[in-house]
């Protein structure tokens, strides 16, 4: 019995690690969004540094799962929980570099702002909602409730729409911002884009391991 | 001894399965580039839906290397080099998606070809190479040949060098093929850079794990 409540122990402190890497990221990602719509190089700095600390919390995930695989010898249903979390762990790291991405634009683009007038506000929008998926994603893996998951994909619906509005100002033959302006926020759209669909990925994982089915929308 | 030799037997069966995943997102790449290039649409859907495959050996490694470390309780050593195949694994899954990426861009396209007379020899290129240094992963996990992990940092110099002449040419005030296809370029140009980083990445795991050192350039 001992040693299931030390086992069980170590789950939740990484599960722990792992809901603090969402809030983290979140983090990461909305103070990137400040930079890149103010043009604020130490605040971009700020975020392509501290990403260190999740990559550390990463590597810490990834070395007690390990370690509890090989002490503990899990069987099917805890073993599925660590792998679950390693996938978990990586999705969020890719996460982190994302945030850092969006950083590094604007502080390429330093002392002039990578986003014009018209594109602030959606911008600013999939930044808020990049924040508030990777947030519910935390969420849902502090719970384990599926039924949550479901919240995070209508949020993506809402970051696709984002996507899409972007592009299409962008592709407007009146578009006066000319190509290099719309390089550098296309890349950003898929930044934060990718970062909602690796955060939509952990909400999955964990559909997945509670249900033992995958979910539908892949 | 016998339980050692299987438990050899099966680290380098999962060894097999990590250069087989580099030789399939090797060829994903080149085909995608060639249906980019030429506007071949089956080449392009071939190429997606070929991509299961390599998801599906993914979840293989995954599984055997978590079901070796439950029953043999591998010591320091080995438990090392089973985590380290497991983020290799996971960097050749996301190669895939790449290749899968510049796929989709030729099928979007199609039937216009995403891809101007002036910059054809540049994307072929960045196809050849990101091939290539995809296929040197291989050698380096096959051989764990530390040495050799040295070339593709040469190769991803290249695949810098080539991305830097696509958004050059696409900033030039003369460039004439508006917006829509300097996005699209501007992102098939990420997807080479990306599906490269992920090769130089797996290389770099396997000098961590043979010299126990951080490889210098990350």
């Amino acid at each position: 019995l001992c040693v299931r409540d030390a086992y069980h122990d170590e789950l939740a402190a990484i599960t722990d690690q792992l809901v603090e890497m969402t809030r983290l990221v979140g983090q990461a990602v909305s103070l990137a969004t400040q930079a890149l719509l103010t043009s604020d190089l130490a605040l971009a700095q700020g975020v392509i540094e501290g990403d260190d600390s999740v990559d550390l919390l990463r590597e810490n995930v990834e070395r007690r799962t390990v370690d509890l695989i090989a002490r503990q010898q899990p069987v099917a249903g805890d073993l599925r929980a660590l792998t679950t979390g390693l996938r978990i762990t990586s999705d969020l790291e890719r996460s982190g570099d994302l945030a850092v991405h969006v950083a590094k634009l604007a502080r390429r683009r330093f002392p002039d702002c990578a986003v014009p007038d018209e594109l602030q506000a959606t911008i600013r929008e999939m930044g808020a909602v990049a924040a508030e998926i990777v947030s519910k994603a935390g969420d849902v893996v502090a719970s384990r409730d599926a039924t949550r998951a479901a919240e995070l994909d209508a949020d993506d619906d809402v970051m696709d729409d984002l996507h899409r509005t972007l592009l299409l100002t962008m592709l407007a033959p009146e578009w006066p911002h000319g190509v290099d302006t719309a390089i550098d926020l296309a890349l950003a759209g898929r930044y934060y884009e990718r970062f909602a669909d690796h955060a939509v990925a952990v909400a999955r994982q964990v559909v997945f391991l509670v249900t033992g089915e995958a979910a539908m929308r892949i």
